[in-house]
């Protein structure tokens, strides 16, 4: 667990030495059985992801955002209903606004585009007002958790895409600190929410990001049955392996444990979100 | 929007002479400005998705499913909370099951291998249990959301790694028609719930899966502002796309605008999801 290797992404040259081994031990800090796969450029970009909170002002080339959302909708949906759409928000002064909606998060200022990722049931509403049918289906939670669960495929391929690209991004949830305000701002229709934000640009090569190391795989990943606990020795490790990357980051030292039960230890933790299930509705899904 | 051109994934030799412009092209049937945007084998693997039905029984190699669940691991996670967890279900008999509980689709039955992905917020209720901390936030839909997106973001990372395994996979929806059943099945702790399923195994090779066409670009990426309205005409363009892919697949010729609003015209087109609310407060959640 001492180990503290880190993966330096600045060249394609030095990447190419790395082996699966090298990046699944870089987000674990743990050997992983991998038997005989070998490493292709596909899972080699997945494994190196990092969240980037630090870019460069250079905008992306032309064509980047429309190979990334044609990424975006390669992505499975489900029935094809495609319940989704995405806002690009390039202009300084919406995205300084649509900051101060989620928390001030400098990212957004800085990022030269920011992507507002909507659950949408406008369109299939539209529709089938159009050809004068009924749409009761829209009225559910169910179809709003699949207009989520959309949006969140498309917006994953795009991250994949885009970090082939050169680029980097981060996920932005405070965008749904103040829903109504940001469906004002953008001018969304009934039946959409931003579920969440994505800042893209390029990566500040003078602050690089790091992988962050993640849960043991045997704790997020169960054979045939769930099984019966939590157990705590596993925990206590991922305790111990990001005090060691915070170590190594310069950041405050403190327990996975700590810090994941203090942002949801109350209501007000939730920094206006505990608010959701009334907005939703504000936002026209009835959500039975 | 005649061009019937597919696109054969049999040899990498025979992918290897493809443009960006093909996949795009394969993807909307019509093409899409893409600049200087150089294809590369990320972009390469995501536009040529599709989702895979027909499966030979042949196991998945030692190693895969580690592999395949590190990439999902390394997809980004709310506040580090990774709030979701997947069960793998080999069991021929479990699959069985499975299948019966999700509307009976063969392939869950055929594939060696169901992936039953998971918002799982036990983990958190039990951590702060362990360490004597109210953990309220977890009763509001606010943070199911970000269960439900966090156990999302991980299964898209999946689909794109296993396919650069040469492994194919498909969504199950249906695992939300009876998600009590499921969780009895599994022996799912309370504040889990099953949200999708993944049939994941070789595709085979004599039933080939071809790329479906999406709505256009300009439907779903909204510039600055969402807009005002849901133009007809790119809508008439759309199923007359669809029809041309379902003529080339055997399948019957409907207009998609009719398919997609027969899937939301009644509660009882969502084939039990109708009760879902009702069944998510059931396994635990308290969506406040």
């Amino acid at each position: 667990m001492t180990h503290t290797e880190t993966i330096d992404r600045n060249t394609i040259e030095e990447k190419s030495d790395r082996t699966l081994h090298d990046l699944i031990f870089a987000r674990y800090r743990q050997p992983v059985e991998t038997g005989t796969v070998a490493l292709n450029p596909v899972l080699e970009a997945i494994l190196s992801h990092r969240s980037v909170r630090d870019y460069l002002p250079t905008p992306l080339p032309q064509g980047a955002l429309e190979t990334i959302v044609a990424a975006a909708q390669s992505a499975s949906t489900s029935s094809n209903l495609q319940a989704w759409s995405v806002v690009a928000v390039k202009d300084p002064d919406r995205r300084a606004r649509l900051a101060a909606l989620s928390g001030h998060q400098r990212q957004i200022v800085q990022a030269p585009l920011f992507l507002v990722w909507l659950a949408d049931l406008s369109r299939l509403r539209a529709i089938a007002k159009g050809l004068d049918r009924t749409s009761e289906g829209l009225d559910y939670i169910e179809t709003f958790l699949l207009a989520v669960i959309d949006a969140t495929l498309a917006a994953q391929n795009a991250v994949v895409a885009l970090e082939s690209l050169g680029l980097g991004s981060c996920y932005i949830g405070g965008i749904r600190n103040q829903p109504e305000a940001v469906a004002a701002e953008l001018r969304l229709p009934p039946e959409t929410i931003a579920i969440f934000g994505l800042t893209v640009g390029y990566p500040d090569p003078d602050k690089p990001a790091e992988i962050k190391p993640r849960l043991s795989q045997n704790i997020v990943l169960h054979h045939e049955l769930y099984g019966e606990e939590h157990p705590a020795a596993p925990l206590d490790l991922y305790n111990a392996t990001l005090r060691i990357f915070q170590a190594e980051q310069n950041l405050s030292p403190i327990d996975w444990t700590d810090q994941a039960t203090s942002r949801i230890s109350t209501a007000d933790a939730l920094k206006g979100r505990q608010l959701l299930t009334d907005v939703i509705r504000a936002l026209g899904f009835a959500l039975k």
